[in-house]
């Protein structure tokens, strides 16, 4: 749980619970709306699945983005509406297809083994195309990039991959400026993350780039995570790949 | 991605992209085979889903344990198999019943917001009485503690929970030697975490006792996973409340 107050000592009692429930309601809305936010837009970000998508690439970034309550709303959308299998079994729900996705103002790509089949995908492609036309940030994680990539949408940016699939990363996209060492790589519209865990750091760097540093750090400390702010440092460059 | 062999050079044809493949798969099931691991059993870890669970309690753990090819099999559950939604929004899929779940050599109770109304559930009660009693080990995350201290499992054990949360978790089990400052607790067969992010520690810290060191070090490596090994550190213990 990641509210910022200690009001449910009473739990036991209905009528104390449903205030602290109100209570924590309030104070998490308020959590997203730092002093340094400039702007009181919702803003809808879109994570993408796909068979075989890595699960922290998808959750860590959920994880904190979803805290933002009334700031972001989270999509999760794939080519077809329904369940998809990750790459280590748990099934998430894309509650829309990319045909009935809403408008989207975030786009995330995440990696996993499902990238290479994915790389074949014209529709996904196509899809990527014309989503990220249309949105103010789109980013990825770990071979993600890949994709992006293929789909020539990182032509001529700066961008980073994993560090044990690098190689599929430059390949697809020779005309990219890859940055071998790197947690993630912030060149304006298009943030790209290293490997799984990093993307929880990109996601962070991108809310406080929005919302204010006040507000990232209520949600990392929220949800008692340790943030890695720079993202030039790469404790995993030495796997290099 | 979480392979550890960079063979994917040739990704664009066809046979040497399934020769790949099938190198990645063996090479991760060998990763999940450390040199000090001494028994080849493989265990079903059963991860309870229930209405607005806290994603990354979840799915940190499931990440790491996920990987373990060969060596654990995830199973989701809740009251009733199908989609469940997060606290954040987006849906998981429970692939069990608490009826027709199958064995389970782990368990895992995440947090979040729907801890609340779940310590009035009878039926999750009474399940996690039944599971824990046969399980080798019985993990939780967050206020997932306040749940099992409610179905008074952790009588007279060590545990801790999320720091915003504390008293909660404390008010459902009098007879719990709560520690206040821990990212995550070890007392044998009930190992709990403290909030969130605090699971993943957790998780890679079990993986270790039952897999030895190298095989923890290789999932967190391949996940570019920045782990704290430490159970006593605390970084979040000053905003107990």
């Amino acid at each position: 749980m990641t509210a910022h107050h200690s009001l449910l000592r009473t739990a036991r009692r209905p009528l104390a619970l449903l205030s602290a429930i109100v209570a924590i309601a309030v104070a998490n809305a308020g959590a997203a709306r730092g002093a340094d936010d400039p702007e009181p837009k919702t803003r809808t970000l879109g994570i993408v699945l796909y068979p075989r998508f890595e699960l922290l690439d998808v959750f860590g970034p959920a994880e904190m983005f979803g805290n933002l309550t009334g700031r972001v709303k989270l999509v999760m959308v794939a080519e077809k509406a329904g369940p998809v299998a990750s790459a280590q079994g748990p099934k998430a729900v894309a509650d829309f297809s990319f045909e009935d996705c809403p408008p989207l103002d975030m786009v995330l790509v995440p990696g996993g083994f499902g990238t290479i089949a994915e790389l074949k995908n014209e529709r996904l492609m196509d899809w990527l195309r014309d989503r990220s036309e249309k949105a103010e940030i789109v980013m990825s994680v770990c071979s993600g990039s890949a994709l992006l990539a293929k789909a020539g949408l990182l032509d001529g940016h700066r961008a980073t991959s994993n560090k044990q699939y690098f190689s599929l990363a430059v390949a697809q996209g020779p005309k990219v400026d890859w940055v071998k060492e790197a947690r993630f790589v912030d060149d304006g519209k298009w943030v790209t993350s290293s490997g799984v865990s990093a993307g929880t750091d990109m996601a962070l760097h991108v809310v406080e780039r929005l919302y204010g540093a006040e507000v990232a750090e209520k949600v990392s400390n929220a949800t008692e995570y340790q943030r890695q702010r720079d993202g030039s440092q790469d404790p995993f460059a030495k796997f290099l790949k």
